[in-house]
């Protein structure tokens, strides 16, 4: 139907005749003439109709926004003066000499360039997904995965399929249960991740696997999550930690050039976890901001303010600070107040700061509520180790350990957004180390920081029983920009240490057989050392493509109560349909009945 | 940790040292020396143990079959008359310097070359995926997925996910469903195909579109089918007919060419369904085999036979012959026996037949219980229809046409079979032009033979109205070998035409809206005119590798009650997670209660 898309019809073409296919994107009548700008994937082309050619003149006068039309015409020269530099048709037009309207359409809910709310966008997802702008993410997710799947077939991984409807696996959220026809009574769990086959597949001498893959967490949502997502999932055999992850930015790399043109590192910075969560209270660091937090609990552990010498006491307390250049004199109170609410929701219970006048007058150059409370050598410590300068600010935490980390690595985050101190660069790195347990306190038992198949650095199980508490995992997240684009480990390829493991995090051996029975008895045949990474495909394609959700990167997303806008999913089913699965509705009761 | 796969040591490398990493295949003890066939993805070698090494021989002399290993050693040159000319290591072998027992390995349940039940094979997939014959059929298929990427890639297509978790819509099969915690009450269905989101990415302005996709029918599973399965799904826009059934046989000639070096013919034979029918009895005729149905109803239709008699003069009726060259010498009594029950499976109560003895000698040279039946006439039009020779055999069938054609489509494969007469050849079919609807007796409506979407010929929706039983569809279906390995059509563009069909389906207009609103709604906006395919990714693989079932390239399947025996899915989950799904089982009530 078309020799061209319109975006491809320039100057190249001129005198001969074209056909083209795509939708009217605008229409303007000018001196009796009719223009329209025709639109398809490849962008825009301006076709004319002259009333000289009656028919087909006569049919443009129908043309409105958004009919799709087929027209073929003769490419020619815009006459001096109209041509656009902007487009790649910019310095042709075409004139029509046939116009086929093959659909006509209503007005639509809303115009290509407007601002719209998020609601509509979604509910019309098949108009909002005609602006350029979603064309070009989700082209460029497409050439995110093409380049991903360049690399590793080059570097002999096999995408190997594993199966959507899985058992329930405990991957620390919430499984989409499926019920079963066949079994009644018995329910399909949607994978969390396909970790356990990735193992099974290098159980089975694949060696290197990769997959792109839906996952799925009924969570509740946050703006940037979603009940399905998409992860690069890669798995391979007889390789160590450092081999694993130079690999993996290798591929990072590749990716970043092949995408977007970016160099990025070589090789990726490594911090442990210990080191991220002391210098920036974050296990995922955006080393775009030169912010850092100074442990400062030594100083005022014996101080009478005892917001700060409670925690500087306390085994699982911290007291830190954060200095911020030009936070004296760029920051507004209004700013600094709307700060206290800022870290209250991480828990803090008040942010305490000092403000750094005149240096050289000690005391009377500083200004701060909480200065009285601290003594000279307190005061002078503090400038000493953070290196405040006259002009700066320095805001203080002292809570909880992670209290402190959770809102003064929230307020590096704020403060250097709103200084502008955010770097334009991509600054990535391998965070390591990890503890391999949290201790739950609730629960009153260790939880897996990573998952319970992480392997720890220890290599002899007893070893490991004896002290959880410092046991370090040889998992490995990779960071970029604030976000976690990958995260992975070497995994446990013994049977002993991964019961041991189980036996840590609180699984009994019944249930140890009954839920991983299948990956206990495989770890008996001769399981070779593997680790993997898995990369989410969303987020790393929203940082690409510099979206502000991963929303905008998804051709059908969800919204944050898990509902599809446009075609009204979920929805009710009927009584048969139920009872065929052998399950039925079972309303919540409201509070008051 | 390997510096090389064990099947790519050859004797290039002969005097240098390698490393290697596996798994030990087998172990042999001859003259004093451990010899051990080492094996990975790549293929195997075979590795020395010298009693001269003390440490590393007493290391070996522990090996047990699926020990997995690292190997450090010397290439040398084998013995002479001892090389193995079938592997690519087989002129070289190793001599361990190193021997480090990565992990040890029960007695596996079966062994490699072990034929074994399929029962056992699916519960240790991840041995029997070790066998290399199942390391070929899953890289096989990542090759063929790889072909369709590269094809489409380069012919503009874009791949885009579609949601997972979607709203339950009418393709024909039970949906999986999937109750939502957030919308108490609502249920997700997962999708059966893309079909309506691969559409308004059409109405989007995608223009080219492609996805290898899981899908999902709950269905009672036939040997080849299975819950979950994985398509190549496809639509493109401003193409016709003959347009996208053109490029669609051109990737398909891709594949074969690129993942097993075949070459398929150019173009593929187009044949409409009537014809199909008529001549094979199926609408995936297995064009291997020789054998055509041969209509006689014309013939017979004045017989005193009534069996015949009364099909030839029905509406409805069919009443066909089968001509078996060879069959009277080469088919014995039993098999000829045999068929009866074997056309009863597809309905028909008997199965009549003539051999040919001396065609000569007139009826005194044909040998058949129904002779007596049939006129002179009758019997010699048969002769000079079927062309039956001596020593032939000519079956019959006389029902409904529907029985008919089941019952001698699928003798026609049987005998064929039985003969040997099913060429070694790949025979590629498009067929066409199938009917928009079939009436369903029971339902007492037209139901749709592909799907509500598909476009008719017809234009005009009145005139479709008028005579749904003669309209004829833009489907086309893709054959090769008897299996249909694609299927699509031209859709719908125009909701007035989308509506007409949904009234000729019976879907109300008030079931319209809640089941396709926002179809009808996007039709509005200026559809293109659009089509597409969908190919079964799993048959296509299983032809390719010459594999009996679907189950053999695919890496976790399911048995034909949906179950993985591996991990034992599915499984009965706690009361706590269904209550947060506002669902309660209800177990089936026995018959007797």
């Amino acid at each position: 139907m078309r020799s061209h898309y319109c975006g491809q019809v320039n100057e190249s073409l001129i005198g001969q005749e074209v056909s083209v296919a795509g939708w009217v994107h605008r229409r303007r009548d000018h001196g009796g003439v009719i223009f329209v700008d025709l639109r398809d994937r490849e962008g825009l082309l301006q076709v004319v109709f002259d009333p000289d050619r009656k028919e087909v003149f006569q049919n443009a006068e129908r043309l409105r926004s958004e009919f799709c039309v087929h027209i073929t015409g003769k490419v020619r020269a815009r006459p001096s003066g109209t041509a656009n530099a902007n487009l790649a048709s910019g310095q042709i037009e075409v004139l029509a000499h046939e116009l086929e309207i093959l659909n006509r359409s209503e007005t639509p809910p809303f115009h290509h360039d407007e601002a719209t709310n998020e609601e509509l966008r979604l509910k019309y997802r098949y108009i909002d997904l005609r602006r350029d702008v979603m064309q070009q993410r989700l082209r460029l997710r497409h050439k995110v995965t093409r380049a991903m799947r360049a690399f590793l077939d080059e570097n002999g991984f096999i995408d190997v399929e594993t199966p959507m409807l899985t058992k329930a696996t405990p991957e620390g959220a919430r499984d989409y249960l499926v019920p079963s026809r066949t079994h009644p009574g018995h329910f399909f769990a949607l994978p969390q991740s396909p970790q356990l086959f990735k193992q099974l597949l290098m159980m089975s001498g694949f060696d290197r696997y990769y997959q792109i893959v839906k996952c799925f967490r009924d969570e509740d949502l946050r703006a940037d999550r979603q009940p399905e997502f998409t992860q690069l999932d890669i798995e391979t055999s007889f390789m160590n930690e450092a081999e694993i992850t130079g690999l993996m930015e290798k591929l990072a790399r590749y990716l970043f050039k092949a995408a977007i043109n970016v160099d990025l590192p070589d090789p990726f910075p490594r911090m442990t976890y210990e080191e991220a969560m002391r210098r920036y209270g974050s296990d995922k660091p955006d080393l775009r901001i030169p912010l850092e937090l100074v442990d400062i609990a030594d100083l005022v552990k014996d101080c009478e303010f005892k917001v700060f010498a409670g925690p500087a006491s306390s085994a699982d307390g911290r007291v830190a600070a954060l200095r911020v250049p030009e936070g004296g004199t760029k920051l507004s109170r209004k700013q600094i107040d709307d700060y206290t609410p800022f870290v209250g929701r991480y828990g803090a219970k008040g942010l305490a700061y000092v403000k750094v006048n005149e240096k050289a007058k000690g005391r009377d150059g500083l200004q701060s509520p909480i200065l009285k409370f601290l003594s000279d050598a307190a005061v002078s410590g503090i400038l000493e180790r953070t290196g405040a300068q006259d002009g700066e600010l320095i805001f203080f935490g002292a809570d909880k350990a992670k209290v402190v980390n959770d809102a003064l690595g929230a307020l590096r985050l704020k403060v250097g957004q709103d200084l502008g101190l955010v770097a334009n660069a991509w600054r990535p790195l391998w965070v390591v180390n990890f503890p391999m347990f949290e201790w739950d306190a609730d629960a009153k038992r260790w939880g897996a920081m990573h998952h319970p198949f992480t392997a720890p650095r220890e290599p002899d199980p007893s070893t490991l029983k004896a002290d959880p508490a410092n046991a370090v995992s040889q998992g490995y997240d990779m960071v970029l920009n604030g976000s976690e684009i990958g995260g992975g480990s070497v995994r446990i390829h013994r049977a002993e240490m991964q019961s041991a493991v189980f036996d840590l995090l609180g699984i009994g051996p019944e249930e140890q057989i009954r839920k991983f029975g299948f990956l206990l008895e495989a770890l008996k045949f001769g399981t070779p050392p593997h680790g993997g990474i898995a990369f989410g495909l969303d987020r790393l394609v929203m940082l690409m493509a510099g979206a502000d959700s991963i929303r905008d990167v998804i051709a059908f997303p969800k919204t944050q109560t898990a509902a599809d806008l446009m075609t009204d999913a979920p929805t009710t089913v009927s009584e048969q349909q139920l009872k065929e699965l052998h399950v039925r509705v079972k309303l919540p009761v409201k509070a008051a009945d």
